[in-house]
């Protein structure tokens, strides 16, 4: 088949918060083929700025709008969309923005191809079948480490066996405070539970208070230490790793493969968390998946927006015991869940699993969020050059 | 002083053409103080994806537009500016077209705070004067050897002692054909004047095929073998280091310090080229010069904009000896040298220097390039979010 239509699509809440909180708006591709079939994406990124790389006018030949590298593209198997990828990257070498704005096509490729050949994605991938995962509730920190306990006992009852916090008041009123989140997180969540804590980049390049942190907490036996530092900081994460109790997760950030190469080997992770709605999509997610198996460390998604995302997360690690994980964004968000027609739910277990439907297996509905649309257009010299699409 | 206006300028020729030529438009950032000043920046960037990074709505507290990081701070001395580029970049972690979009930004600033306290941007740097420095005419490879050799000669007679081609033809026919480039430039240029070769990476992560180029063109003595390989392809740059003939050099597609660091120490490069508008301006850049003076390595600049872009970069090199050569684009687009009133000329030795003039030393000349400003208007919901200005 052939792709002929690239619809974009901006969902925003009426109010964003100036909170951590990346479920509040939504950045959807999606492709048509000349088959009449269609395929879901979603990136991780700002819609506007994604919007911008889709219908960017070519700078040079090196600075091409991503549009245009899908557009009359042939799609039949895998080895096209790995293709359809390098092609796009090339001729986009001096976007920085690429990989997040891409990443939301590159995820519809493989939806699409599914659909097509009536193959999950995770089967395409190379899988046999999908596994059960299991979930981490995944919420940003509330102001109050009692809040926290509340949020955490409130997930244990609705069947979660782990939970985290991130961002919000960590790291910002001092070692004692940090301790108290911990520790009221802990006592809400019961002690057969997994904690993790996600410190939002907070200490910068202070290996000194991210250790004093992974030390206090330790007694709280958190599963891992989230994002103590920032994303470059590589030689800082190494020297964290070798005094840290704690166990070290980090990747997010990492818009490149080699980038999480860096930061998982000569930054020594031991847990790498990859968002396939910003490294570029599935496929290079699934290489960064691959690398962390080359390296004896634990691929886990990092995923805070919708259920499409999350499905498409879950197809990356979908077969593989050795990607046990999964974060499952506890956002309050109406985009989150009401993005799909078909949620991916909790099993009376606390996990997860996709299903054998073709493709990513969720069914997007845009009239479900349709009262989200927003209506963006970008013209040069009085001409529209791009725009996204309103759900009908 | 306070930044009271930040102002967007898209420039860009009637026809872009398709090839490796960056010159053929510009983004530009205008920043006003409150004291009546004005500093000005250019990114290498493609202009409407960087104007949709200073005006995007926030998606939550990680992607904040950097018109909202520059309106009111407060700029009095350098130390101001990396408080502002920290508090941007934070606010921006989540825009991974954070170090295209906020270069010009960050230029402008020093320009700005160069002419209110009277001194040149180097003299705030550090540099007690600025050095001349060997400047290579800088050309993307016509699309015949002999044209090569031709513009070789032209440059010669124009007073470069040094000469670079790049992109182009070069690694697309073949090895012969890639020879045959190289030793016509050679011939063109003589053998008393330096020769680089810029392969844009062309040969991806194929060690063994840019081994054999640095081979074949050893006997023409290029001072250096440029982009071989695929900027993310780090091991594999350090496998062709271990055996390459001639010097290699590399970093203009690193659009984060780390990543420099990155792909200079582990990638074992001999020359680091970074683009002040792409990795974020001067303040990274400079950074970038820092590390490669530790690791006892040449830093060089990239520029492929306009006399705006090469007083930035030259800046950042004034006062350094261990930095002797600054790229200098040859392309004729209008707006190299077009966009500023006084042109960084030629001395009788073949180098360039930096006068003591405040700022960057350049004066920008809206008005002589005013048929080239392009009018772009981005809307959400009908209402206009972010637009260029036009020149007066």
């Amino acid at each position: 088949m052939r792709i002929e239509s690239v619809d974009l699509f901006y969902f925003a809440l009426p109010d964003i918060e100036d909170r951590a909180d990346g479920s509040q708006d939504s950045f959807l591709v999606r492709l048509r083929s000349d088959s009449g079939l269609e395929g879901y994406g979603e990136s991780d990124s700002s819609p506007l700025i994604a919007i911008a790389c889709y219908c960017a006018p070519m700078s040079h030949s090196n600075i091409v709008a991503l549009s245009q590298s899908l557009l009359g593209q042939t799609l039949d198997g895998p080895e096209d969309i790995r293709r359809i990828y390098n092609h796009a990257r090339r001729r986009a070498m001096d976007i920085a923005h690429f990989s997040h704005a891409w990443a939301a096509a590159d995820i519809a490729l493989w939806d699409l191809l599914g659909k097509a050949t009536g193959q999950p994605v995770y089967r395409l991938l190379g899988y046999d079948r999908a596994l059960p995962k299991r979930a981490y509730a995944s919420f940003v920190f509330p102001d109050t480490p009692e809040k926290a306990a509340a949020l955490a006992a409130e997930s244990r009852r609705r069947g979660f066996t782990a939970v985290k916090f991130g961002w919000g008041p960590m790291g910002h009123r001092g070692l004692e405070y940090d301790v108290e989140l911990v520790r009221q997180a802990r006592r809400g969540l019961g002690d057969d539970a997994a904690l993790m804590i996600d410190a939002g980049c907070v200490w910068g390049e202070d290996v000194g208070a991210a250790l004093a942190r992974s030390r206090a907490f330790a007694p709280f036996r958190p599963t891992w230490l989230e994002e103590p530092l920032h994303t470059e900081a590589v030689d800082a994460y190494a020297r964290l790793r070798a005094e840290s109790p704690l166990a070290i997760a980090a990747g997010e950030g990492c818009n490149t493969l080699r980038a999480a190469e860096d930061l998982l080997v000569n930054g020594r992770l031991d847990f790498l968390q990859i968002d396939p709605g910003r490294i570029g999509g599935i496929t290079p997610a699934f290489d960064a998946l691959r690398l962390a198996q080359r390296e004896g460390r634990t691929f886990v998604n990092h995923t805070f927006k919708s259920h499409l995302s999350l499905a498409a997360a879950m197809s990356v690690m979908a077969g593989e015991p050795s990607a046990p994980w999964v974060e499952y964004c506890e956002s309050d968000s109406p985009l989150v869940r009401g993005l799909v027609a078909n949620p991916i739910e909790l099993d009376g277990h606390g996990q997860v699993r996709l299903t054998d439907r073709p493709g990513l297996g969720v069914e997007v509905n845009l009239k479900a969020v349709a009262q989200y649309a927003r209506a963006v257009t970008m013209s040069i010299d009085g001409r529209i050059i791009g725009a996204s699409t309103m759900p009908a």
